[in-house]
């Protein structure tokens, strides 16, 4: 078994560092953070700099994330299949419910939104390809810890944050809660992630039907649950783009 | 002077191979696409892995881009100052031309999209943030070319690849171009990208007056040059769109 390469541990690590918190850091902050001597960080983000990963502001000196990173992240796009097959289907989720639609896919103990389709409305969003959303919380991470074992295990290794006052925080509620999943086949929240919002997401199937994403809506709790309770339309509109979704990465009906 | 790091160098190639071309890849053809032994590299594919930088395919065993660079990509736009302050200017560029507008700053030889606001209609459009463009055919390349000395460089080592029959392929004419670019304060082109669509672009500077970026709006020629010539309000929107960009990044008043 090929040993890892620990110049590149260190530098993943720079980026992470860069990437949270603070975002534009000196030399000192990032070798203390890290753990490194000076002149080691220097030579790690000297490479970093001159391969495109970070910049170096020339006022203040000090050192951001770099442009190629969105090169690359926007290739990871381009050959993520999931993505591809999810485009037309997404699209006409958010066309029917009238509400934001998202892909996510499991990542580093949460859900990484790989896709996003904006409210079919005039109003100002804002795109959330990238970002990182709680496995506990949202109802695209509910699906994924009820059918995938991996992500079942990284949600319950979490932290199980208090995000609103609805969260739920209790694991042995959460398990309740994903049996509640398996069982209909979708999971929802109602302001268990910001409040006053409301979500519903459903699982995507490959041909071996493993769990390869989820697929779902998020709007204000007034439209998704009128009258108190989830609306049955959006459920069959998240369910149908998630079922499509999965035939055509070759699941069997369901 | 600090040493560059052989390790990172190399893994920031075999990124770099994923990113173009197959983007699917064995380990043998990374091995010898690079230029090295098979052990070597699969001990940067094993690190890269374990980072979340590269993605095994557990049927096939290639190796393909990995989801933290999207996440890493996503922090970039977050920090990228230009961008939050255009992102509200982009919008209004939009809607004001009915066209997509896009922000692009230098990156590697050619135009790297940062910004992307659809066409305000209810088109299937796809987000080019990400993409890569070239600085000889595009408007969003010529007003770099014009204006940054870098990207002007870049721009006369490049192949001026001939994309259509319209693109200007002569770097003598691409000279003159830049020259008529730097005059009027704004660049265009028409048809030198794709068949039947045209630009206009036009430079944002920051406070010390220096080029940071161009942003611009690309459409069919049908709308964007009516009767054959450059819509003068399309033009003005673009410049306005530019200065109001510039103004919020702290230069001066045009």
């Amino acid at each position: 078994m090929a040993r890892t390469i620990q110049s590149l541990e260190r530098a993943a690590a720079v980026l992470r560092l860069l990437a949270g918190g603070e975002r534009r850091l000196g030399l000192s902050d990032i070798a203390s953070a890290i753990g490194l001597a000076k002149a080691t960080a220097h030579g790690l983000l000297r490479t970093l700099q001159q391969e495109g990963f970070v910049e170096q502001d020339p006022v203040s000196g000090r050192y951001q994330l770099g442009a190629e990173l969105l090169r690359l992240g926007n290739s990871y796009l381009d050959v993520h299949e999931l993505r591809a097959r999810a485009l037309v289907w997404t699209d006409d989720l958010a066309r029917a419910s009238g509400e934001s639609a998202y892909l996510g896919v499991l990542h580093q103990r949460g859900v990484l939104i790989v896709h996003h389709v904006f409210r079919p409305d005039d109003s100002r969003q804002v795109l959330e390809v990238g970002a990182m959303r709680p496995l506990h919380s949202t109802a695209l991470g509910k699906v994924l810890a009820a059918y995938d074992p991996v992500a079942h295990n990284e949600a319950l290794e979490g932290d199980f944050a208090a995000i609103t006052e609805q969260t739920v925080t209790d694991p042995a509620a959460f398990e309740r809660d994903l049996e509640r999943v398996r069982s209909r086949g979708w999971a929802s929240e109602t302001g268990e992630t910001w409040e006053g919002v409301a979500s519903i997401a459903a699982p995507i199937m490959d041909r071996r039907r493993m769990p390869v994403g989820a697929v779902g809506i998020t709007g204000a709790e007034e439209r998704v649950c009128p009258d108190g309770a989830l609306s049955p339309r959006l459920i069959a509109a998240v369910r149908d783009c998630a079922r499509a979704v999965s035939r055509d990465l070759g699941a069997g009906r369901f």
